[in-house]
């Protein structure tokens, strides 16, 4: 029998908290994080940054390391009025030599902005389901399809690389269930139509790992390759990573994420929407996966749109390690 | 070109969220989840509960289908005030035909009082470090092996079944990284001085996949067989589904998880602790296992355990349930 302990939850002075790194041989050495925080984050939030404030955030997380960057949309401002300064934010990030900087465009007139706005990379919306493509690209399922598909090949006329997002690959909040076979085979319509990277959405976060591997496995079939794909994964119920790690299984190294866990669910009001992104890279790391960031910079990076924002954001590692004040 | 749609954050009427389920036939069709809440989430929160509650939250988690519950700890009142009425909330909990209740019992005194309540079942703990042993048990790992061990030979005699805790198997807030191969020797020596079940615990949340398939496998190879195995995972880094993920894939049939995440992080102030149940039950669902457990009514108990500590807790899907006011 013991004696009794002066304390039963006696702490240490101090601790650095980090994964201990296993490298599974099977998964792949290196993996590229695709930050959307300053695109598909601040446009969820409620609040509206001045530019230079979302120039610097880009910076930030270049400087962080981050090598892709969604850093704003060129929708009519009447659509999101938090990215109603995509040329000024655009024209303030300036350049970033062997990063993607990517812009998001609707449609030709958006495109047309971007183009002369100078970027290098656009990204492209299309949805699996027609309830989405009918409440939020205001299109059909096919309608948004070739919309794209006119902007691919407008933007390859103008040496501009196009990233293409399918919406709702892995469930919808009008429709419920999407079948996989639809999502496979518009992926591979984009991929057709000139999008070099095709990332599926789990918009609503319902997603679950054997799902994603799934729809992953048909995409492949389909004849999209699988370093040409990308899973944009939302953690509303706490499965993101859970989806990463299938995803990494499944091949892919090209994953979305929000720093900090910027931008809500728009369908579940409260709830968590994108992937944090450091919660993200602390999974790879403890994977032993290169992804070229510095997760303390990330942290530090969070804490300072914290500061702007006025309230907490729901990254698990970057709420932690504040804690543990070790970023 | 596509007109302006009226919003660009359309929302559906109605809708109830779900994952689709997709069955991986590699994964078990079945698992167990054993809910810690009453006892490991209630000692690490600060407020002290009546025991009429405490009871009342056994009751409301046996309903919701839990097939294993840890109800308290027969520690000495003095070391965890939260847990001083072990025998008034074993006694108000009554039996529960079919479904394990558990006691945790530090050493023989809290066995006998245990046995005194009419347990069928007690955990014991050990630690896969001298400092954890040191600070928290008052022992030495060796000692606090003897001491689980003449627990488990005085348990046997009684004819009641034990379950052992392997703490800090993952990482050590003291010591960092834990020697995988210590671990999985520990628990072995637990296997082999009786306990029926034996949990490695991811005390401070820093395991990731492959470090968790890693230790399992080694455990394995020092002949507890996998179905004997349990994982009790932290949320802190928000890692505990992709170990679970990982756990599944190497044949672990039953996980802790504490109903809201009820239980904080003793390692770091403000962060999350346990692996939330609803978390954990939508990704089980989500995979097509069976747990038999009611998701909603889960979230329902959730919401009543909110109301009565005033604060929201951590659970990603309570909190989106919840939002979508579907429970």
């Amino acid at each position: 029998m013991t004696d009794l302990p002066e304390t039963a939850s006696a702490q240490p002075a101090s601790w650095h908290p980090a994964p201990q790194p296993v490298r599974d041989p099977s998964l792949p050495a290196r993996v590229r994080v695709y930050e959307v925080g300053p695109r598909d984050g601040l446009q969820a939030e409620p609040e509206i940054l001045p530019a230079p404030v979302k120039a610097e955030f880009c910076r930030r997380l270049l400087a962080a390391g981050v090598p892709a960057l969604e850093v704003t949309s060129f929708v009519p401002p009447r659509w999101i009025p938090q990215l109603a300064d995509a040329e000024e934010v655009v024209a303030a990030v300036g350049d970033a030599p062997g990063r993607r900087l990517v812009s998001l465009v609707p449609n030709l007139r958006g495109l047309d902005r971007a183009l002369a706005a100078g970027v290098t990379e656009v990204a492209v919306v299309v949805s699996a389901t027609e309830s989405f493509a009918r409440a939020n690209l205001n299109n059909t399922v096919r309608g948004a399809i070739d919309t794209a598909a006119s902007v691919a090949a407008a933007a390859a006329d103008a040496g501009v690389r196009v990233r293409g997002y399918v919406s709702m690959s892995f469930g919808d909040p009008w429709e419920g269930p999407v079948p996989h076979e639809r999502v496979a085979g518009i992926a591979a319509e984009l991929a057709g139509a000139g999008a070099a990277t095709v990332a599926l959405g789990d918009t609503i976060g319902t997603a679950t790992p054997a799902h994603v591997e799934r729809v992953v496995g048909l995409t492949a079939d389909a004849g999209v390759a699988r370093d040409a794909l990308a899973l944009h994964l939302h953690d509303t119920y706490g499965q993101a990573l859970g989806n990463v790690q299938a995803g990494l299984r499944a091949g892919i190294v090209e994953f979305d994420a929000s720093t900090g866990g910027l931008g809500r669910c728009p369908y579940a009001k409260g709830a968590t929407g994108n992937l944090a992104t450091e919660d993200l890279v602390w999974l790879l790391h403890g994977l032993g996966i290169d992804t070229g960031i510095d997760l303390e910079q990330l942290v530090r990076t969070t804490q300072w749109m914290t500061a702007r924002l006025g309230r907490p954001l729901p990254s698990r590692v970057a709420a932690a390690l504040t804690a543990a004040g070790v970023a």
